[in-house]
């Protein structure tokens, strides 16, 4: 791009959304890394919108010069998604509002810019829940977790991102307004357009707004954590309690030893989880949703929590546990969360973590740890393993802690834990997405009709490749506007 | 077409499946009208591979030809989306194998031919349900059902056909065969082409296989019909019972008076289902998922039909009820179920009935059914309605017998219950797709930029317009080939 045409775009910036809403230079600096300070770049510009037709206009200016741009939330991500080298972020921060909360049809209409930990606060004060809960979520905002299809520590009972969205408002790389704003339940009119442009991670347009499902608050939760022999004997765990409970397991985690001794070092504060260590230890919470499991009964015991304590002392005399602990309070429910919570900060603890997140079915989750963790140590010996799991989603968090700075041999790790994943009939990309970081695995293990039909469709939607080019599919498909 | 090309392509499908596959003429008789009865076509001739491999050759073969080429499976649909003028039907009906069920994994593997109630049977001896039930179970086939993004009764509680499926595999209009069977939970690798293809009604290619998500078969199962004042007071009843039962409502049906009187005259033999008639008739259905809630205590009562009767009690005791009777027996069970699903029969017990599938937010239910029945009568003052709902999604089923044989009289009622539906803030289709008869309502209430980017797809994906040409989208945007 010629330094005109780029102060030309500027200027043309400033009259949609005011001076006061363009950021360049130093300015810019919040939006020109990621959270991780993993990657750098320095953006042509960053526009702040205040509404949907401010980001139409946007759009079809950038369409209209051929300049690219990627569209920010919360900037939580992890594979390098909103990575912009000159050209045009659009941050969606300034469009929060939660804009209306009806109980009674339990839904949210919220603008992308909302943050999580914001629309979970409006929908507890009416006794609801938007179940999509991770650590990032009091800055993470609705619009990148839906543009990535985000998870999280409830899935195995709500499902991800885009399992608690009824519908959405999008911006197309033409810059028209896509309304998919539906509160129904059922809609079969045309192709589904709004399960496309979720997880699309920004590249087919810039979702602007959306109606999400709320769930019911758990009236009362049991928490445990549990030390079982393997994680085979975890998913043996998962189907029994699922069958006790009637499939009221809210979140199954699991966190290796390995990483309860991270915990400690970074934490020396805090407390492990048994007296005696484990190698597999899993957190278990399952929700009451009847009052008859929330009450508590003559003895004083909530239900839910007392039929937890009676199955694990049943699995306990079958020897299929080898320790267990029930929070009594939610000061003790809030440390087990604690641990699982820091799993982010643990990691990077040491600034050259390699991290990967990949999934399996669910019984192939023990053959899953055990191969990526050999694989991992024959490439780097001296690898400190630190992973983590959404165990009920067959989500494994492989991360560690390389012997070496040499990146050639910390791409090898990446890669050997990806070709694991594949060979066990599993995913490169669980719920993180795949950005900029992801892309190799992608050009080498994703079904190549399915990246042709991609690349026909990216193609379709957005013929001159404005939106967050470059992202998501391989190289070799997307024209990436000059930029000088 | 020319007479020529017709006859070269008919040896060519001979030569992909054997001659005793291609059915033209009288033997193509079944796959010639709707089931209904309603729609007649005569196709070119039917062909009916026994594996993916040759479905992929098939529509080689069309591409290269430039044919056109329709789907159908159980050939149950409701919206002429299988009409097949001169041009060639694929039928799955062979390939009906389900290949692999995991009851650990709660996966089952099948074919596209697969009937809905053979896949149910096969998940029952596994303790397992594949909850995709309506009436046509018998026959439809899950090909279809995924096509069009079916629902039926207990979506509710699990989903409509999308949510219950993992993976799928299917044959672009190229030929090509993509392979989207992830027995993941967790998948964000790329834009979701599986639920781009689900509910595409065969448009951007022909599903071949897929992976189903199967749910624990509930243990137990109250059943009960209730009569309430009003569909206001239905929709304060359902909220009632998901929170006194922890949301385990499997099934929220309404028939109205009016359907209950039709039903009666249609199976003479029948009962009604209270003894003094009323208008507002919903049949309620609760799962026991947990042993807990399905072992009958020391009064031998199962707790879950306990618990039921209970909520029903204090509720006709508030003075929220006229009356409700909980099944006491399977056999009653069934009989209250054989009532809403004789829906399809009774409606068709004259000819020309007027039908609609629309939905709308739940709390708008009550004005939908007051909407659409008095924009109706002042059409055709003489029309006689029958309408069913699934009143746990917002999804009306409105039919009439019209009192006349004119069929622009009969178009004009539909199109005034689908703009009063619009008006309310709902869709035309819920459940049954659009196919050839919605396209006018898609034309006109579906927003033009969404349209626009659905055109867009089908050109990227299908550029010689081959796959069911003509359906879904409205006219203007899709070459049907020629065909003389």
């Amino acid at each position: 791009m010629t330094e005109t045409t780029s102060s030309q775009i500027l200027r043309d910036l400033i009259e949609i959304v005011g001076a006061g809403h363009v950021a360049t230079g130093p300015d810019a600096a919040p939006w020109s890394q990621e959270w991780t300070g993993q990657t750098q770049w320095t953006p042509l510009a960053v526009v702040r919108p205040a509404d949907t037709q401010q980001v139409s206009e946007i759009v079809k200016l950038a369409n209209r010069t051929g300049t690219a741009i990627v569209p920010v939330s919360g900037n939580t991500g992890l594979v390098q998604g909103t990575v912009a080298q000159d050209v045009i972020m659009l941050s969606l921060d300034r469009m929060s509002a939660i804009r209306e909360l009806r109980a009674d049809a339990r839904i949210a209409i919220v603008e992308a810019g909302a943050i999580l930990s914001r629309i979970h606060d409006a929908a507890e004060q009416e006794g609801l829940i938007f179940p999509l809960f991770f650590g990032a979520r009091g800055s993470a905002m609705i619009g990148g977790a839906l543009s990535t299809n985000a998870g999280g520590s409830n899935v195995v009972r709500y499902g991800s991102a885009r399992h608690l969205c009824l519908g959405i408002e999008a911006v197309l790389p033409t810059g028209e307004i896509v309304d998919l704003m539906s509160e129904l339940h059922k809609d079969n009119s045309g192709y589904d357009l709004r399960d496309l442009l979720i997880g699309a991670e920004g590249t087919l347009g810039i979702i602007t707004a959306a109606v999400l499902k709320l769930h019911p608050k758990p009236l009362a939760y049991a928490t445990a954590m549990v030390a079982v022999p393997s994680l085979n004997d975890g998913l043996a765990l998962l189907n029994r309690l699922q069958r006790e409970t009637g499939g009221a397991v809210e979140a199954f985690e699991f966190m290796p030893g390995i990483f309860i001794e991270a915990y400690l070092e970074r934490y020396p504060e805090a407390r492990a989880p048994f007296d005696t260590p484990h190698d597999v230890n899993i957190l278990v919470e399952v929700g009451a949703l009847s009052p008859r499991d929330a009450t508590p009964g003559p003895d004083g015991k909530v239900p839910v929590a007392a039929h937890l304590e009676e199955v694990l002392e049943g699995l306990f005399e079958e020897g299929k546990l080898l320790d267990a602990v029930v929070a009594q309070s939610d000061t003790q429910r809030q440390e087990m969360w604690a641990r699982r919570e820091a799993s982010a900060s643990v990691a990077r603890l040491r600034p050259n973590v390699v991290d990967n997140d990949i999934a399996v079915p669910l019984d192939k989750m023990q053959a899953l740890v055990e191969g990526v963790t050999a694989r991992a140590l024959e490439i780097d010996p001296g690898l400190r393993p630190i992973c983590v799991a959404h165990l009920g989603d067959g989500n494994l968090h492989f991360a560690g802690w390389p012997s070496t700075e040499d990146p050639g041999l910390q791409k090898a790790v990446k890669e050997a834990v990806d070709a694991e994943a594949i060979r066990l009939g599993g995913s490169i990309s669980a719920e993180h997405g795949i950005g900029l970081a992801k892309r190799p695995s992608m050009a080498r293990y994703k079904d190549p009709v399915a990246l042709m039909a991609m690349r026909a469709i990216k193609q379709a939607l957005d013929p001159k490749g404005i939106m967050n080019p470059g992202k998501v599919l391989p190289a070799g498909d997307q024209s990436v506007p000059p930029s000088t």
